[in-house]
């Protein structure tokens, strides 16, 4: 178990009917003044925007609007929320949507101390400063990315043609609101790419470079089995409370980094080499109509097939606590063929029962579903070696042609 | 899943050589004039305290000290504690021990800002204030009361013969250092205690009256593998750091809340009636030298096997998760008993299983093994219905009649 340090202070307000407590409870940590920043679209439709805006006037809590957050979201609006938040002398950036609003809710505060552009410290031109930063909460809407409790927050800037992502403490909300009915409108597709969104931030942490650490790891794989039984109830019945309550709750302790605590490397860094989110990237930035989590779908499962021989055991034991999957023993089990193929089969069958999983809440298992060709090889490889170097990763380092490998196998 | 809220804003800096770093951690959380308090005993003996005041002078972090936490802290500690902290305008109480000497800096810090007698917010003749209250901080020795984190605080009153504690968020220390090689020198019956103390946090948490959450009942059941597999390492070889560590990090975690979100029945409430809890809670108080954690040993099992028809589903979940006990079918495995038998049967497996657990590590099965007798069970009824009322309890009521009969199974 490596030294770490952990500190989320976020306070969870967590249930049904919490939307409408969201004015009472930023002014119960003396906030008086919000800019609230959403998108466009069903936040709008579905009235969440109009509760959170009417518990903010009975809670005596003024507020500025800024909409227009998107996914993947852009730093212009950021630029302009971090303006409007200096000249409206707001004393919190309340976020109401999924992840990309509440990353612009973390970039406007971020921004707000900082005399500078709001970009250097994305491009890491300047350092994040935590005087006069206001606070950030949040009404979470879509359970996938964890924002709402993570130290995360991935900024686009469309001129310059990058995306970066800046993780510090800083990036905390202060308050999260989770009221899992308003997760009942999300489409399936949605809801199953959040889901293995969450598989993958628990995923990535589960496969660093660092030993077993049984605590965090048998953590890590009830979130796993949890979402495993939760997702189909969700996807079968929309309005399960109970499912899509468990869901939004592993969501936050997917990325809130509990779930690697220990198998960092670095005590101040999270755990986890990222490779899958760093090969899924290039997709979806390659078309921005692939979801995140569908394109990690593709990816996980193709990343795990190409290194699981740099630590047969870790992926045994995944396989074990995850999916019950015990390798033969051809010993005993009277079955003629080698210890290694039975490592093999075992590591196999845990890879296709992740895969099956994704599969059967309808997400893609190949490149191909998601519009992806050989053709489009090169251009992956290429962006990917100027966002990643010549390397990168933790559990196997990859090489350029090692990323090529798994977008090929994956076709 | 209840409506639940979580806030545990606590720092923790985890692992080998942490204790080194007291000084500079309180100095970049803006701390400059600390009042350290500590127990008589190993703390010193250790030099774990000399490490910490060396930690403080190495930071500039100025210090009054303040020993003689003992257990069960008592209430004229924490008076002088107060007073001190106030004529020397500490900026932060340091805990450097176990759970009893971090309760006595949380008392301090929460006596700070009132005026009046400090009792008065245990007797609950005052309610806590938030400003001018100092933060905690503390250095935990003994994993075990989880107060490292926790929002409890439980103080003694030697001169009423009272022993009261207070939950509030007010109690979570703003920075928990945790050094896993301080626990190398722990005698075994304490890391015995510590573990079956955890494992009662973890439990009293999972037998509340809720319906299952399996989010958070998953992460209990491994909490509780994770104890059963490392205890036996710690209690083998003291000095086996990874199994040290894993029981650190689950103390924090079993006794946080983190392992009862959405169990309790009170959106603002702990889960579960910690029926043990107040059961075991008489016999310490009756013999100040049964430990907490070996009262409980006794005690955990007895009740369950006092309550568990009022929801055999819960126990057989239970047996399942952390123990891998199934139920035979009567049927299927042509086994001539009813099926209420076969429940009965796994329940009962599942309880054996755990008071094995507890009595491989040295602890007691039975009360005569505390010292405690028939004898003794009308004094323990008196004292119990003084503090609990005629019925006390959350997955089953229990009257004293039952309380009784909890005793007299156990002796």
């Amino acid at each position: 178990m490596n030294n770490f340090s952990f500190n989320c202070p976020t306070k969870f307000v967590f249930g049904r009917g919490t939307t409408d407590q969201t004015g009472a409870q930023l002014a119960a940590l003396g906030h008086r003044h919000a800019l609230v920043v959403y998108g466009q679209g069903s936040v709008v439709r579905t009235g969440t925007l109009g509760r959170v805006l009417a518990s903010l006037d009975e809670a005596g809590v003024s507020y500025v609007e800024l909409s227009g957050a998107r996914p993947n979201p852009e730093i212009e609006l950021v630029r302009k929320g971090v303006e409007l938040a200096r000249n409206e002398k707001v004393d919190v950036i309340l976020g109401v949507g999924g992840g990309s609003t509440i990353d612009t809710a973390k970039a406007i505060s971020l921004g707000v101390p900082y005399t500078g552009d709001t970009w250097d410290l994305f491009s890491r031109a300047a350092q994040p400063i935590a005087e006069g930063k206001p606070p950030v909460a949040c009404v979470l809407t879509i359970p996938a990315a964890g924002s709402e409790a993570s130290d995360s927050c991935v900024i686009t800037n469309d001129e310059k043609c990058l995306k970066k992502g800046l993780s510090t403490d800083l990036n905390r909300p202060e308050l999260a609101i989770m009221d899992p009915e308003l997760t009942f409108t999300l489409p399936p597709y949605q809801t199953a790419a959040g889901v293995t969104d969450m598989c993958a931030h628990i995923m990535e942490r589960y496969f660093s470079g660092a030993d077993a650490v049984p605590v965090t790891d048998g953590i890590a794989c009830s979130l796993l089995r949890t979402l495993i039984a939760e997702a189909p109830r969700a996807l079968a019945n929309p309005e399960d409370y109970d499912a899509r309550a468990n869901i939004m709750w592993v969501g936050m302790l997917a990325h809130n980094g509990i779930a690697g605590v220990g198998r960092n490397l670095v005590p101040t860094s999270r755990a986890g080499g990222w490779e899958s989110h760093g090969l899924e990237h290039e997709l979806s930035a390659h078309d921005p109509k692939i979801a995140h989590g569908a394109g990690l779908a593709v990816i996980f499962p193709a990343w795990m097939r190409y290194v699981w021989r740099e630590n047969p055991e870790r992926f045994l034991a995944f396989g074990r606590d995850v999916f019950d999957i015990e390798p033969v023993n051809p010993e005993e089990d009277g079955v003629d063929i080698t210890a290694e193929q039975a490592v093999a089969d075992a590591v196999e069958a845990t890879i296709d029962a992740l895969q099956e999983f994704f599969v059967s809440m309808g997400m893609p298992s190949t490149l191909g579903e998601l519009g992806i060709t050989e053709a489009d090889i090169d251009a992956l490889i290429q962006t990917l070696e100027q966002n990643k170097g010549a390397e990168f990763g933790e559990f196997k380092r990859l090489t350029m042609e090692d990323a090529r490998n798994i977008y090929m196998s994956a076709l």
